[in-house]
């Protein structure tokens, strides 16, 4: 059972179907899916709008552990879940988010799955795909630029340079553009001032798209972009420039769902990805949602482990598209267990029962996290050939002993055939009707407090902890009505405290909140805990130099 | 005949057919045509191939007066002739170039040509259309993401970061761009320099794309590309920092031509829009020989007037492509007469025959620069409402005077009823077999005697001047091995000379030559004669504070 074929080989041999076929499986008719090539398509609004009224399929979460150098594999477990459910006889949909062009260049493989569970065409999903970031990037960008020519042309709203929050943004990895200075060479060029570029995946326009239900909303929540202060500290809107009209008519074809297959020929729908970060790391809502009324199951992810990537599904994107999870999968893997263990990378290939034990920890509190929110729980094993049958017993037993299963997973070598058993799990969970979500915490609780929720109990810290500047500014937005907001927790995937090198379940750790943000437009308030990159950089010797074309115009280097 | 829709109310309208129906027509099987939804599609490489023994039609070149305020409508007129030659039986192909998304936004107008003669889906083909700017702009930004990359990590090629001429680009109309510091904020972005935006089309990777013959020779002059200079002064090439194949992977789908239709439903290639200054201003290589292979006539235009767009189609495009035009079609309207002969723009309503006369010189010099190509000429009048027949006879009768015939064209108004005898006319020069064409100077002239012929012959000035340093950069570069190259005017396009307020046809002015660039990928030397923008900027009031979609989620204020 070797599997030696790359990702990309796989992919290029797969048996494509024109997505208009995929399409037809879950009633979508060809006139309302409008073709990029033969093998993705964007669905149209007005079908989407035509479904309002439907009722919707269940709604799978798939989440992990705390990520760790060794892998966890969980755009694959959702994909090769998709596959199994369809397997199974259920009809089910795929959710994911989109590739950032951008890191490609650097050193990140492939964002659309594995082995034997991917959605293709994979080269265009990480790369161009349907250009929706590139509207991103526009819309952005073309805001930005209304700024400085506001202030250039007399500065009628009496914009405080010194206190522009809006940056600019690119798909790439350019640590040069971190912090610039704009405007320099003279008069006709404006005033100068600092500034900079974020990647494309964190700008605010990424998060709306991805929150908002339709073009009107997208509209009206790009209005409410701020996007600096004026000298007396009042915020400017994006709508005080007149920018969020054109601004949307970008956007406009980035706002559909995208459709591609899996593998196996079943519906994906491909669309959006914010930041998991200083957004909420989920694909859209307007993919999601359409998704439920078009399924029996949709099966979605969110972005780094549970702590921080299920907990904004649930207490954002849930919350906000009043979405329902049935059922949650989290991804484990012997090897990372093995990692929160305490074993290093290099000595994961020899077999260690007691490290997995102790890294089992972990697990057991994403379980109960999850848990927290009223969502019942199953662990996916994504196995990996290392792996010992000891190991294996030994993480199922933990799991067991924490009152649910885990199951040994084999989709990235066998496709769905090796995730069938998952399959009839999650079904049997979904099924039992024990899911009973709420968020954690409600919307009228004090900005801080949330904050201090999270941390408590996701965490498990003893507290949260800021200076007075960042309390006092939580109190200010409350008392300019943004008091309900959700919180967008900003810190690092590796460990439940601040430390990234704190594996394991650490308790009693402070989290401190460094500095906040509001996206006021995407509808929550970032607490950044830690240092946060929002432009990465590429590395000695990036994957660019490698990648190519081969002598069939084929791509190659890229995974 | 009074048209009151605008352009966007008439391309709305229109009886548009689905895109393959548009291809079958010029023998294009469905399965060479990769649609972007129904209306638009990109033809495949491997029927570009396919076709590459066929013989060829005859091309067709649209070029114009001196442009001024008053408008000329060159694509409008080179749409309205495509349309034109199809309606008199004539299987016709219009050619023209994409346009920059950013200067929709500030106050350009659509240059998908206007009223009755205009290609479809106008709103796409101004705004995202098939993605090609932004994957231009992404090649453009990862080599220059590389450069400051390769800088970071030890800069083992020796860069002078003083002379790092490759910039980055966006499009987008900002003027906070145009100079800026980069990698500030410390150690970790790397070192301080200078540098700046272009507007992506006048992006080096632009001019490569519209002159490469396919992905092979594109990859070939991405490599190429100077990029900056080392402590020792010699060039330092993308090649050398390993960029050039990533940039082609990025580039692949944006190579193959875009196939599109005008309102009657023939086929027009929209495909690159270099920039008419600092590169060629002409649509691809790639989509006009393709174009030659399936129609008897080829319908193009160039950037400017002919004495900057035809000079540089016949010099870099058509010498380098192996093209030879049968014809050229040059566009007149009687108000540009009427302001090269000194009128003032809210002088044009009246009558005014004298002024027609003696802005004519304009025109007469136009032509002989066209007939010194041994390309035959004729005169497309472009009829405005407030047009009277004591001017239009007056424009008419210089032209015969000179040995050609002026048409009076109602295509804008009319579609192609309104310019068949244009059509006709054309058919008739072009068959005639009078063009006998060649570029205006041999490969072998050296770089400055090539920019003193073109200042000479074309612009009728008294010389070309340049500083010592100007002179020696053009030796070097011969030495080097670039003195065959073409050269590519960088001029204002208002006037003859280098004074954009001098109309008409004036004589015996001095070029100044400020400034040589070399575009090693793109294949010519640029010679800047005045300030030349590469980044416009916004207006007090830009269009995008006017455009918005609709209640019907139509875009609107666009044009």
């Amino acid at each position: 059972m070797t599997v030696v074929k790359s990702d990309i080989e796989i992919a290029r041999h797969a048996a494509k179907k024109p997505v208009v076929e995929i399409g037809a499986k879950i009633g979508i008719p060809p006139e309302h899916l409008a073709p990029y090539g033969y093998d993705k398509a964007k669905l149209s609004a007005e079908f989407i709008r035509s479904k309002r009224g439907d009722r919707n399929g269940k709604l799978i979460l798939v989440t992990a552990v705390s990520p760790t150098p060794a892998g966890e594999g969980k755009t694959t477990t959702t994909v090769g879940l998709g596959d199994g459910l369809n397997r199974v006889g259920k009809k089910a949909i795929v959710c994911i988010r989109e590739a950032s062009l951008g890191p490609c260049f650097g050193t990140k493989g492939g964002a659309a799955g594995g082995g034997y569970a991917q959605v293709i065409p994979m080269e265009d999903i990480n790369l161009h795909f349907t250009g929706d970031f590139h509207a991103i990037t526009a819309a952005h960008n073309l805001l930005a630029a209304m700024i400085d020519n506001h202030v250039y042309w007399g500065n009628e709203l009496n914009l405080d340079t010194r206190r522009i929050t809006w940056r600019r943004v690119m798909d790439m990895n350019d640590r040069a553009l971190r912090d610039i200075a704009t405007s320099l060479g003279g008069v006709a060029n404006g005033f100068p001032r600092e500034s900079g570029f974020d990647i494309t995946v964190a700008s605010e326009v990424m998060a709306i798209l991805c929150l908002a239900t339709d073009l009107a909303d997208l509209e009206q929540r790009l209005g409410e972009i701020i996007i600096g202060y004026r000298f007396n500290k009042t915020p400017v809107y994006a709508r005080d420039l007149q920018a969020d009209k054109a601004m949307a008519v970008l956007l406009k074809d980035a706002m559909q769902p995208n459709l591609v297959q899996t593998l196996e020929n079943n519906p994906a729908f491909v669309h959006g990805g914010p930041f998991a970060n200083i957004a909420h790391g989920c694909n859209s809502v307007v993919a999601t949602t359409t998704a439920l009324k078009l399924a029996d199951y949709v099966v979605t992810e969110a972005g780094f482990g549970a702590d921080l990537g299920a907990e904004k599904f649930f207490d954002i994107k849930c919350r906000k598209a009043g979405l329902k999870p049935a059922a949650a999968v989290i991804v484990a893997t012997v090897r990372a267990m093995k990692m929160h263990g305490g074993i290093a990378r290099e000595d994961l290939g020899r077999e260690n029962i007691s490290a997995v034990k102790a890294g089992c920890a972990n697990l057991g509190r994403h379980m109960e996290n999850v848990r927290q929110f009223g969502v019942p729980v199953v662990v996916a094993i994504n196995h990996f050939t290392a792996d010992t049958q000891g190991e294996i017993d030994a993480l199922k037993a933990f799991v067991a002993a924490h009152g649910a299963e885990a199951v040994l997973c084999r989709h990235w070598a066998e496709g769905s055939a090796g995730i069938e058993e998952l399959a009839h799990k999650v079904v049997a969970l979904a099924e039992s009707g024990s899911g009973q979500f709420s968020p954690l915490y409600e919307d009228e609780l004090p900005l801080f407090d949330k904050i201090e929720t999270i941390v408590k109990r996701i965490y498990r810290g003893a507290e949260a902890d800021a200076d007075s500047s960042v309390r006092d500014q939580l109190r200010q937005w409350e008392d300019a009505g943004y008091g309900n907001l959700p919180v967008c927790m900003a810190k690092t995937q590796y460990s439940f405290s601040t430390n990234p090198h704190l594996r394991g379940a650490p308790v009693n750790h402070v989290v401190h909140v460094r500095e906040v943000r509001l996206a006021a437009g995407a509808g929550f308030v970032v607490a950044i805990c830690g240092e946060i990159m929002t432009m990465p950089g590429l590395p000695k010797s990036p994957s660019a130099e490698r990648i190519h074309l081969n002598e069939d115009g084929l791509i190659e280097g890229l995974f």
